[in-house]
């Protein structure tokens, strides 16, 4: 965690990398720095001799650190009091992943500490660009599809325990369309085409900022949730018999108490229509979502200063739930937009991965879950 | 100029007063700072024994200079060859205003050194808040109401030369209402109420931005120029038979090239609806406006970051033409945002000024267009 690497700023990121690398190393595997057209991949491969190969896939970045509130430089890290946890490890990348990186390694180690072999084969993959949307992670792919398609199952270690203890097992994924929509007068032949202008002009000048504004209100209904763009969500899957059976019984364990520190976590008071309990986790797992992550444009600053702007951004994410096609969203959203007369916001995809989902029959699912188990762990499934 | 003034930033307002000060006590004037609870206001009084007094309204302060593109320190000022108007003063303030400002004492200095007197009392009112929306400006004309509603006309010296040497006259100005709109989780009972949350969570959690969204769009047409606000614009004035006679005459000055020259000074393809000539400067001059100055929420930088922002933020302004009520305003946009559901969003009213016109029947306007006609300079009634 000392040593940042921090994607969306391009800081550190080959330092961190030769640090991964030596890492795999001294588990003994087989490494190396696998150039790309981005960030490189730390590829190890761990032959034990077993009978089971597994890719770890994890990564070695993280986002910036610029929020408020750090108790500790998120760069150098310190073990505080985090109650009800006890000490923690507080740092960026302590969890997200860093500190799962390497908690997963340490496990390792300790296995061959004590004198036993891993009990798998191992492919570990470490990529450097998981927080900018993994843009060369396909290439790696596509250059080892043959080794890593022989492997048994992909193990991604990431922490998530609650402040019960109960952990949980993610079986799957959903796919994402990053995109960002602009409107400036350039591409528009209204509105300013460089700079914004003086306030007072919108008698006669058009602006960007409300024309993007009816672009967008005519993508959901008044809440903000509903979607409207024809066929978007088109091929959605519902859940099927298997996932009904395992929301019952996370509904078991999903207490008012957690549902309360989940609320408490993230400082929200209710959740979309009302919905609490099993209907709020059934649909924070099975619902595809159209989300704007942020919108600017013109003057933001203290005071008054009266302008009209020349351009606005928008950027937006679609969340891809199984049998739902990620080339399909940017097609939709733009005939969307065109047909209402919106030719001329332009949209850009900026990142596009496909969801994935495995059965929590799968026997790697059900190693997970009897690992835990043993451990003595609240689990619930998911 | 070189001594910068700067309001919204606070920067070099009180060296700068002390300064107007100065020039005012120079040209012989009895002057002094009033305090007020903002900036001082800078008042002179310069008693020439004359028949009529005028009240100059002016200020000293101005915007920041953080645009790109200066091409000499905005601070420090240079005159350059600037086609095709010659040698210029290129300078934060050199226009609008602290250029006219000086120029306009420098004119009653000449009189004065060439030993006439000056043909006209004068009231100088300075004031260094103009461009944060002189708030403290009606404290200022409140405590001196008596005097100087004795004067005869108020002028305000402001450059207003095109390109072709045409000068403007502005019989009026638009007044205005500026509103801030702001919507986040902590007054609206959805959404994430301290800090933006991981986009993923969209799925149950209301997005601010989307609201804001939807409601914003209710107030105007999909071009985002009709505006949809009932009873907004409701007193606003239509041109009177002498405002279509002025119009008229400026048409004829009102060339293709004069139109071209505007378009190039604001980098605009086209005018509102495609509005052209005179129906463009009616339009310009008597139509009220509803403008979005400024948005933004969420994620604003570069790359892919996912978030569920917390907060949304709006800059909004209306410009008031006759009969139109500013202290309408808010109320009226409070009760549309009401009546469609949108109680959350909050409106915080930052400045607000009335509408004002003067007949060019007016002496006052009468005399400033003699003077530009014995100068020989061409003008155009506004």
């Amino acid at each position: 965690m000392r040593q940042p690497s921090v994607s969306p700023e391009n800081k550190g990121i080959r330092e961190c990398a030769r640090l991964v690398l030596r890492y795999f190393r001294d588990l003994g595997c087989e490494s190396s720095l696998v150039e790309t057209s981005g960030n490189p991949i730390v590829y190890g491969r761990c032959d034990a001799g077993a009978s089971k190969t597994i890719v770890v896939y994890t990564m070695y970045d993280t986002m910036p650190a610029e929020e408020k509130g750090w108790k500790v430089d998120p760069f150098a890290g310190a073990l505080l009091e985090q109650p009800p946890f006890g000490r923690c490890l507080v740092a960026r990348g302590a969890s997200n992943t860093k500190g799962e990186l390497r908690g997963f390694l340490n496990a390792c180690e300790s296995i061959k500490a004590t004198g036993q072999k891993l009990p798998v084969n191992l492919l570990l993959v470490a990529e450097g660009e998981e927080e900018v949307g993994s843009p060369s992670l396909p290439e790696f792919v596509k250059d080892h599809t043959k080794e890593l398609a022989e492997a048994d199952a992909v193990f991604f270690p990431a922490c998530d325990q609650e402040a019960g203890g109960e952990v949980g097992h993610w079986l799957g994924v959903k796919g994402i369309v990053y995109l960002e929509l602009e409107l400036d007068g350039a591409n528009w032949d209204k509105g300013p085409k460089e700079f914004g202008i003086h306030g007072s002009l919108k008698s006669v000048v058009d602006n960007p900022v409300w024309r993007m504004v009816q672009a967008l209100a005519t993508m959901t209904g008044p809440d903000g949730n509903k979607v409207l763009v024809k066929d978007l969500f088109r091929y959605a899957a519902e859940p099927d018999k298997d996932d009904m059976m395992l929301l019952e019984r996370l509904e078991k364990t999903w207490t008012p108490k957690r549902e309360q520190e989940l609320k408490d976590a993230y400082k929200i008071n209710s959740f979309v229509n009302g919905v609490t309990g099993v209907e709020m986790l059934k649909r924070d797992m099975f619902t595809p979502t159209l989300n704007i992550d942020g919108m600017w444009g013109g003057y933001t600053g203290e005071g008054t200063k009266t302008l009209l702007p020349h351009k606005v951004t928008v950027k937006m994410d679609v969340r891809l739930v199984p049998r739902m096609k990620s080339e399909a969203v940017l097609p939709l959203i733009r005939k969307h937009l065109d047909s209402r007369g919106f030719q001329e916001i332009r949209i850009r995809q900026m990142e596009c991965y496909d969801w994935s989902r495995t059965s929590y029959k799968h026997p790697a699912a059900q190693a997970v879950l009897k690992a835990y188990r043993e451990m003595g762990v609240v689990h619930c499934d998911r």
